[in-house]
């Protein structure tokens, strides 16, 4: 039986695919991402299961149900990380739904039992989110294949270059009567089970994102010649927007986020005549966010306009909040109370999970496992061992829950 | 005899030895460095200069006096820019001194006449000022060799890769004895003259820069499910020092900038962990420019303190205020004043110059050219013909004026 300790030396083996001398980065269709599917398919066919690569980049494992041709429960979470990484944010998932279908391995199941290794949850290389998992929910848009990352290869071109033929991508997409749900674990990325002191939670719903990129453009001028009342500094306008941001989200329900921001010419003697940033909203429901955005671009407007500043944005990425099926949630809570927490905690998550793009084609669920001190997204990323193991537990008897009951519609 | 027209034209020359596309940056040591060079030195033998690329990589021009071997008055500015740079900061400087030689060619000079076409003064590349001028003021600091620019380069090995020799550099320092002074024609970089309605000023002092390499160090975490009470956001606490920074340099007569920042690890999702960026920081007096700093230091501990956040500070430059030589201000007034110009504008740069370098070794002089709508480091730069036609015959007057004191003197 796959134990906590074997998925997470796996995690621990997949931090070898990075493009970071120190640390880990592993964006999506890169030489490391390809390294990590390899490996990721020998253990799904270790595990048994059949494997191939979708035409989107996904890795992706299937063993047969009861009977062949059974519509797939499926599992999964992604591969790509973001920069600096931590070890589980993503793999985690994927490698504990292996070690689910290794321990399921005799079982027999009126579904068959599909896991995915998803190629882009971050969008740390093409600035878009969520591209495995649209393509496999099938809500794929032409217009990407032009995005760019930071070297002006297009995804386009990146899918070329992995091998994979973007004419095919809508052979990644499933439909809906082929799926009897989705279920993925991950780590919390938050604080809330470490302060509740339990293991494990399920979510209730997965809180929907806009990101935005924003400029503000001023006049680049000598840093020492130009009197105050004569500059336009794109930079002191862009740091009021971080601090504007901050100050509303803190006193909202809201979480706002600039994780970016660059200034140019970037010169110690220059004034910053323009600078870029990103912006990320949540909120637990699409309509708090969107109110929260309404009053923050109006406050945005407002400072470039008292500075004699441009301000321009576009909004990068949007997903609605995607609530996770009652049954499925019902699946996992049963999951969780066999490792003795009978009244597990429910949580709506802050952070996206390509879960949210499968609910276009799939009810969706999802198992949290505790993380250290809520760090993600930073290589302090860690888990406890214990959790993982009662997480194990969980998300098989999870899976054998839903087993019971699609047996029952059957 | 080279008129105006010729000096812009050749400004425009100049703009071709670029490293990038459009715009133009042309940094120490690179391959567009060494082509600025070998044209002025056309341009100065043209002029009946002797020519050589001193031990810094500073293109140098000299035409003997009356008897050889006699000390120089030295004319001269920089050729390196800013990224995404104007064509006149530096530049014009150094044709004017070319248009100026050319023009007295026959005059018989109580001093040789020497041109410096300086390799450094923006500290684009290294991020250290006035490396052309401080070697041959004989200021030159071993520490420096280690600086190292964006790619990793050493200075040291950016001068190996140039040709220059780094155990040489003490050859390209000058002595008092050899020079009668220094005098540099530049463009104001600021709205004053044309506020006056003037072509040309002469320049009282040089404000003394102090420019700080800043770090806020926190915590990189995801941005979805970290509650604010648990976050450390580098990137809010470096805006609220900018906009900090701005507040308190406007309530002065100080001037405060920060050029560049820079965010780690810079996506979308992640809180940022660390930023680092510069500040600049400008005044009449040194007095008051270190009262400022100290301030500014102080709220900046203050802000980070409160946010959790650590500070890290580093001086990368301090130069003292260097007042302009009273005889050497009397013959650019003087020299001003032929164009009809008979009581002009005496004002203090609050930009760095390579003057203030050489005045550890020299008297120094500068003439100011009025520019457009004061800009500067900037593709916007612009100077009138009719007022580079006026600083050409007022900068050929002061040298004459010179040669007249030091006639009398000698």
């Amino acid at each position: 039986m796959t134990t906590a300790r074997v998925v997470l030396d796996r995690c621990a083996e997949l931090d070898r695919f990075s493009s970071m001398r120190t640390g880990l980065e592993r964006v999506h269709l890169s030489t490391e991402h390809a390294g990590a599917n390899a490996v990721v398919a020998r253990w799904m066919e270790e595990a048994g299961l059949r494997t191939w690569t979708d035409a989107a980049g996904n890795v992706c494992g299937r063993r047969e149900g009861t009977e062949p041709g059974l519509p797939a429960l499926l599992l999964g979470s992604h591969l790509d990380t973001v920069p600096d990484a931590g070890s589980y944010d993503g793999m985690l998932g994927v490698v504990m739904a292996v070690a689910v279908a290794e321990r399921l391995r005799d079982a027999a199941l009126p579904f068959a039992l599909e896991i995915v290794g998803f190629s882009d949850e971050e969008g740390t290389r093409f600035g878009k989110a969520l591209l495995g998992s649209q393509a496999l929910a099938g809500t794929w848009d032409e217009e990407w294949w032009t995005l760019r990352d930071k070297n002006g290869v297009t995804l386009h071109q990146a899918f070329l270059d992995f091998g994979l033929d973007p004419r095919r991508i809508g052979e990644a997409a499933r439909r809906p009567e082929e799926l009897v749900g989705y279920l993925e674990a991950h780590i919390e990325q938050g604080p809330y089970l470490e302060a509740a002191d339990a293991s494990l939670g399920y979510v209730t719903t997965i809180a929907g994102a806009r990101r935005f990129a924003i400029s503000v453009l001023g006049e680049a001028r000598h840093a020492g010649g130009t009197p105050y009342h004569r500059r336009k500094d794109a930079l002191v306008g862009a740091s009021e927007i971080v601090t504007t941001v901050e100050r509303m989200a803190r006193a909202s329900e809201c979480i706002a986020t600039v994780g970016r921001l660059h200034v140019r010419p970037g010169a110690v003697n220059v004034i910053p005549g323009r600078a870029d940033l990103t912006l990320d909203l949540r909120a637990a429901t699409d309509t708090e966010r969107d109110a929260m955005w309404t009053a923050m671009h109006a406050e945005m407007e407002r400072l470039c306009a008292d500075r004699g500043l441009r301000l321009e944005v576009v909004e990068t990425h949007t997903a609605p909040a995607a609530p996770c099926a009652a049954w499925l949630q019902r699946a996992v809570v049963s999951g969780i109370a066999t490792t003795g927490d009978a009244a597990p905690m429910g949580l709506w998550s802050r952070a996206g999970h390509d879960a949210m793009a499968v609910a276009a084609v799939a009810d969706i669920g999802m198992l949290f496992v505790r993380c250290f001190d809520g760090i993600s997204h930073h290589p302090g990323e860690d888990v406890r061992e214990v959790d993982v193991a009662r997480g194990l537990d969980a998300f098989e008897a999870a899976v054998l829950e839903v087993a019971a009951t699609v047996g029952v519609a059957r």
